[in-house]
């Protein structure tokens, strides 16, 4: 029996038009450009505008071009997973108010949560639907609409985060392209060092906790970094140890877009030339589940049937992980 | 090479103390316990109590007891699935929180959404970690506290609805028991009809928002029944058809615990008598991600190796499906 693996046939990404440029955010917070770019590497960050537009409204726009790219029907589809940490409800999931607004239904549709790892944990359940042989077509979505629930007055997190969504389209394979192998950690010791407060159920919405602004995205920013800095380089560096890998053996990082010396950080550690490091986050920002996704999209036309890729993240919870897959299309 | 199937080698269930009995309800709102039996079949529901008890509380519990009663070390288990519509936070996830209240760390751990079936997407999504040969051991959490998106002056939904949480631990099996098939469906067109309708991304919190109650749970009780009774009922007949089941070949239906009258129309149609349902709504009502796992708690001492289960869910989303397996303790 030959090994079926889940290899990614179809990429899609979607910004909406509106674009926050540090120049504007000048204007309303006490920031320069200058002080962005040296500590983010972000220049730019889409925004979707518009009462009552959610999540599922860009995860909807990346999952119709990926329809149409690929030359796929609706009911073709076997599962839509969504990787958000910005739902558009707690209830219904916005998978399935993706699936309906591009005519997807009568499928499998869920949501995944595991902040900015959500899709390198999405793309790998979906892996394990394909190597089961228990499903033919999957889309994984990770999208995020992070200006919802950022405080545009607070200087250290507003400039960070964007809006964004990609998606992929997972088949089986069976010529040892797609998904190699994964490695998924989390420690919510590191829970209260990058949370949103309030709105969920250990703290309900009430005014006070709007007064307070705990609907917000809270950030330690140098807890924080200092975490991810080395679990995001020990798991890229603990993935290429297990499958034999050297730096030389590496087409791409395609690194979560958080932070560029995080990610430098990684790449170094890895032993991988910035030449090989994918990188957008200085024209979205950090687009949390969508920025994977959004940066296979961005670098698509440089990718080789064959190219080992190494996917890494690292998130709020804390979660990380990394997945190596060899590009299939 | 032997078929792995994903077994279900322990359960646990946890409802928190506080009883709210319809003796209690009747006292605040205008209701009777004779309307509330008769159209739902709810005599009582746990609440959990506390300020700042979110979700992960009664997952935790749940958890700590399942690895107790399986003789089964926190550093065992490879992967940690939460099914919630109430996580604690949006981010970090409530798989996180329990792994760290329960002393697990540096596994994978995310959490699913995908309302009153939840818990099936969450079971078959761990069973497919399973069946791939990735994982070897992985708890699957169903878990939900309703009474903080209840309004307990709206007398159609504050009735129905309790807090808990139950869990499963999943192993490989190669004797044949444990998962067989499964059928998930969802439609978004009826999201309307149940819905949370602020909070997330597409209606942020505001004090508009609180005032106007829209982080309550809303649900068109009659559509939604409409939908139930027919999608639960057909689902969980088309997977007896293809596996050539016929109702005497089931030993217990463990249904989704919405409603009497659905679950007994569901019965109905698969040919199953009442003595063959697992039924506990009575005691704990509606806990969305937690009913079908507390079912099996409940009901374990009735249950034989070797018997054929079909777990059924309906819920917002709309959601649905059926899994079918062969119990393994």
């Amino acid at each position: 029996m030959t090994k079926i693996t889940a290899a990614i046939t179809g990429v899609q990404g979607y910004v909406p038009e509106y674009v926050l440029t540090n120049e504007e955010l000048e204007k309303t917070i006490e920031t320069t450009d200058e002080w962005i770019v040296t500590r983010t590497g972000i220049k730019e960050r889409h925004i979707l505008k518009g009462e009552g537009l959610g999540t599922s409204v860009m995860g909807a726009e990346a999952v119709r071009g990926l329809l149409k790219k690929t030359n796929t029907q609706p009911e073709e589809i076997d599962l839509l997973i969504c990787a958000t940490v910005t739902p558009d409800y707690f209830f219904p999931s916005t998978a399935n108010l993706i699936c309906d607004k591009v005519g997807i239904s009568n499928i499998a549709s869920f949501d995944i949560a595991a902040a900015c790892s959500g899709f390198i944990n999405a793309l790998t359940t979906g892996a394990m639907f394909i190597e089961s042989g228990r499903y033919k077509k999957i889309i994984v979505v990770g999208a995020d609409k992070m200006s919802a629930i950022v405080d545009y007055t607070d200087r250290t997190t507003c400039v960070l985060f964007g809006d964004g969504a990609g998606a992929v389209l997972l088949e089986p394979s069976t010529d040892g392209n797609g998904l190699q192998d994964f490695i998924l950690k989390s420690d919510g010791s590191g829970a209260n060092h990058l949370i949103q407060p309030a709105g969920g159920s250990a703290y309900p919405p009430t005014h006070e906790t709007i007064d307070a602004k705990q609907h917000f995205i809270y950030q330690e920013g140098p807890s924080v970094f200092k975490f991810a800095v080395t679990r995001m380089a020990d798991v890229s560096a603990e993935i290429m140890e297990r499958n034999n890998l050297t730096g030389e053996d590496i087409a791409f990082l395609v690194p979560h877009q958080a932070n560029k010396r995080i990610i430098d950080a990684t790449a170094n550690r890895m032993g991988v030339g910035a030449e090989k490091v994918m990188l957008n986050i200085h024209k979205y920002g950090n687009t949390t589940a969508a920025t994977i996704p959004l940066c296979l999209w961005d670098y698509e036309s440089q990718l080789k049937k064959g190219d080992n890729l190494i996917l890494a993240a690292f998130g709020g919870g804390f979660t990380w992980g990394s997945v190596y897959l060899k590009w299939a299309i």
